[in-house]
């Protein structure tokens, strides 16, 4: 393979179902209803959950927590205050500094990113990554 | 009760998981992988599923049958031509005229609507109709 | 590696700007300038060009061109007539319908696309043609 | 020539080429991989490269930034804080206070910018004013 084309990896449905799968059961056991979002490394959605009891709204952002952590590659919610707003200008709303998006990080490839939404900071990350704990080889924060 | 407030019922998100098995199931049955969205009779995602080999795009169709199919309570697809776009325009693109939404009918009660996007508008029809089936007392199409 | 991550395959920089570079060349020799991007299989700029006299706003046609091909995995102007608009709707204006953009598959993997704006149809489909040939083993049309 | 109109120097795709070129090879000094954008003097994108490992949504930022230096015809990212939102806001998010977008001026006369986006606020600027030192005549900053 040249230098025009490198290889990647994409994570699959049954990767991503998974990944909701974990993060649901540790919302159970929390007792927090989640909105729950899984994207590749695109930002483009595979699979949403919107639990019993978990918000409407949340929906965007848990959509939105997934693509800014897919995209960056790294934790949502760690950039400072201030600079934040005007990236998410900049970026027409795109990225947002809320906790609970991770991105799905396997053999050190960025493959996309898990997001969670209804719960505070706190439960939404702690959601997220016990989602990625039901991925085999992923990082988890 | 009186008057003012009428008795309805809500789609759960089991509910919603099992339209999206049966939609997936035809999927695979029929060799067409698809976006499969779920949908509240507000228009709220409940449950999304991309299959791998499913369009990114069709994510946005899929979800748009759902909500239309949902808010006007029947099958999408079916406005005449050139009255479609006015309709689209006046709805800031909301109500879309593609086939492959229909409404999830239980017992009189619109409850939601169910979306499908990447086949032909036949075979988006085909995999909704499956979904509904899995879903006691759903009215099929 | 597992059936929740599959091996994929990414375009560099090298690889768009080469694209780039086979489209600017097509594009100078029918004496038709124009503006050319190059997307990923995500649709996410990676180069885009335009070219002196090339027309500015079709800067945003060249990069809808490219961006249908790489997520519909198939060169663009094809729709029949009526449904484009409706898929235009549902998409919010993403999924287009005019030639000029062709998606970039090598090994049979969809790997991007390449969009070109500003002459006829039929010139702006030569010269994306004229860039996927400057990639080693990617499908011409 | 009358009073009515005035005159004005346009740049080229070869001068905005060489500023992506040098902007490039700083980011590639510095171990920094930046997206480059370079607009015209109407905000107009000219050329845009992502370079391999930068941030696919740092396209939507460096253009920005780009855009912004190019129209106010000022470095980017100086701007009062709160003043910046409240411009943002009247400007529907196109004018942003992000430190990386720098004007492109020759000969006192403002014709583009050039924004780079991935990095620090810092590394971006650098990359910018590089990129400038690589058209003839351009003020750097």
């Amino acid at each position: 393979m040249s230098d025009t084309i490198i290889p990647h990896a994409r994570l699959t449905e049954a990767g991503a179902r998974a990944i909701v799968r974990g993060a649901a059961a540790k919302a159970a056991e929390i007792g927090q209803p989640q909105c729950i979002a899984v994207v590749d490394d695109g930002g483009h959605l595979i699979v949403f959950m919107r639990m019993d009891g978990a918000f409407a709204l949340s929906t965007d952002t848990a959509i939105a927590k997934a693509v800014t952590a897919a995209i960056y590659r790294s934790p949502t919610g760690e950039i400072a205050e201030g600079v934040d707003l005007r990236l998410a200008i900049a970026t027409q709303g795109k990225r947002i500094n809320l906790p609970g998006g991770l991105p799905i990080i396997v053999d050190g490839k960025c493959i996309g990113g898990v997001g969670i939404g209804s719960g505070t900071g706190e439960q939404d990350r702690i959601c997220a990554n016990a989602g990625l704990a039901m991925l085999e080889g992923a990082q988890t924060f």
